[in-house]
């Protein structure tokens, strides 16, 4: 373990702390252990159940599936339980399905009090801990009931990856790769240099790329935090993503590649992205054991689509490529975001 | 019809326009039609059918009991089905209920979409619609999920009250009491010189006494929005009132009435609150049809009490009078408290 590395950024004027490298056992200085409630899932407890020793934790089950409002009531059935007040933390430890639902539980008992979460996946640590945006899927339409409030704290505690399964080191990836394509070339390459297998046989690298990736997500959300603009890039593979994800089961990295996929094309069709750079993409993807395609039924998924939170009236705000690194808000009518399906994907 | 009256007040530097003594036709003229969708009671629908003609409109089962997460669910699910959007606007018309539903559900749903009110009682026109607190009880805990989010507009049509039955003048004029009580001795004066009868015989005094109490609630919540100090005071007759309210099923403004009586003697116990003023305020209550007794058992009122949202750790944060029209925030221990319940009340 090395000395815990604090950082704070200021959103909506309201600060957030990131504690980088730290140990799950120094979470007890920075909160009470008695106003405390852990959330987790049924995966982290059973891996960790050491870890929760001495405090209060509400178990949820594990996976998307259950990323639904009865869950949510659950959780907050289990608040009343535990007699929690105002003045009670809710820390979610887990990916980002606890730390979405934690963050949303959170921001509704009572009309809101604190928490703070302990990213346990590269996913959740690069990507859904950061940023403020909580909720729940309703049936197959992905966040669509949720808000956008602040954690006090984020949690860095690396020794967590150690038991994360393969498939979510490939998921995580996936929001790494996006990040590199709409915002960073130099990680772009970077990963050109790299595997899955070799950043884990790194620590050091894979820690520094973490935290370059936490800063990058952080510094998007910072610029516009209730998304009116620059933070719409981070939807960059999620319009179609996230209309096949539960449509499919798809994992949320799968999904959300074979949407990058299909926006790289999209990018080429109509914002002159380069061929070979879209190859690049497409190859990166893969390396990193990311599918680039997927059999979908194309009419059920645009329906879904137009079901979007991205969508304003008659057209999708779709995010494109004009490179590697730098990526554009293109609004799409419904109608030739339709042609597009049917001819190019 | 008057001239329609627009105030305009800053909350957290939104701004929230009031429309008082405006006219429903007029709505069109504040709202894009074809961005809005309405949402309202059975009882308000059935009674103002034809003012809802040309508009989507949601309506919900009408009553307390339904202001659960489920009754959330499904106007989720008819938002969905109407295709609503980032760009939608949601309108309340009806009581507290239907606001504070209305409310919540546009700050959940896509994270956050706009809404106003359009209040059609007494008490969502001085209290409810005003100061942007929503939510839904949870089994019998009052308003324990939720959030606090201001609406763009109240739209206040005073010929909704013709409709408003006999029961729902008593309910709204428990709190047009409580304002008196805790902030204005001269409204309390004046409502001693009236009855509920009076006052609806005279609509001029009864506008202008809403939008006296609509400025008392205003100015509250505009000093202290998270309620972290003064808007507390408007919890006056609350704590105990939440607490036999759901226990009970019994009307909002009878569980208030008998809230507030059971301070009054508190606060003739502990604050020196001289004996005649709580004679004066048990018989004004009666005046306006409002119960100042029940036989509720103490030790399952004092039990939901605990959870109450004003309680921190082992204190209930208590309102308090000093004098008629002057009230104090008062911590008061739960033993202390549970002694009192026993021995006073």
């Amino acid at each position: 373990m090395g000395v815990m590395v604090i950082n704070e950024h200021n959103f909506s004027g309201k600060p957030v702390r990131y504690y980088f490298d730290a140990d799950f056992a120094q979470l007890e200085q920075i909160v009470p252990k008695e106003q405390s409630i852990l959330l987790t899932d049924e995966h982290v407890y059973t891996l960790h159940r050491q870890r929760f020793t001495g405090w209060r934790t509400i178990v949820i089950p594990a996976g998307e599936q259950h990323k639904q409002q009865s869950t949510i009531d659950t959780i907050i059935r289990q608040l009343i339980e535990q007699e929690a007040d105002r003045k009670s933390i809710l820390i979610g430890i887990g990916g980002g399905v606890v730390t979405d639902m934690a963050g949303y539980a959170a921001s509704i008992y009572m009309r809101g009090i604190s928490f703070g979460f302990v990213p346990t996946s590269i996913l959740a640590m690069v990507d859904a801990a950061i940023g403020g945006k909580n909720g729940v899927d309703v049936g197959v339409y992905k966040n669509l009931a949720g808000t956008i409030r602040q954690p006090d704290f984020l949690f860095y505690d690396y020794s967590f990856l150690q038991t994360l399964p393969q498939a979510e080191w490939v998921n995580g990836f996936a929001e790494v790769i996006k990040h590199a394509c709409i915002k960073d070339r130099g990680l772009f390459e970077l990963l050109q240099q790299h595997t899955i297998g070799t950043l884990q046989n790194n620590p050091a690298l894979l820690h520094e790329m973490i935290e370059r990736n936490a800063a990058i997500k952080t510094a998007v959300v910072l610029n516009d935090e209730r998304e009116t603009g620059e933070r719409r890039l981070l939807n960059f593979g999620h319009t179609l993503g996230h209309a096949i994800e539960n449509l499919y089961a798809l994992p949320h990295g799968h999904a959300v590649s074979i949407g990058m996929a299909a926006a790289c094309t999209i990018s080429e069709e109509i914002a002159g992205f380069a061929s070979a750079e879209k190859q690049a993409v497409l190859e990166l993807l893969q390396q990193y054991g990311l599918p680039v395609s997927f059999g979908y039924d194309k009419a059920k998924a645009f329906d879904l689509l137009k079901m979007d939170k991205k969508r304003e009236r008659d057209a999708v705000h779709y995010i494109l490529l004009k490179q590697t690194g730098e990526a554009f808000i293109q609004p799409i009518g419904l109608t030739q975001l339709q042609d597009l399906f049917v001819q190019v994907l």
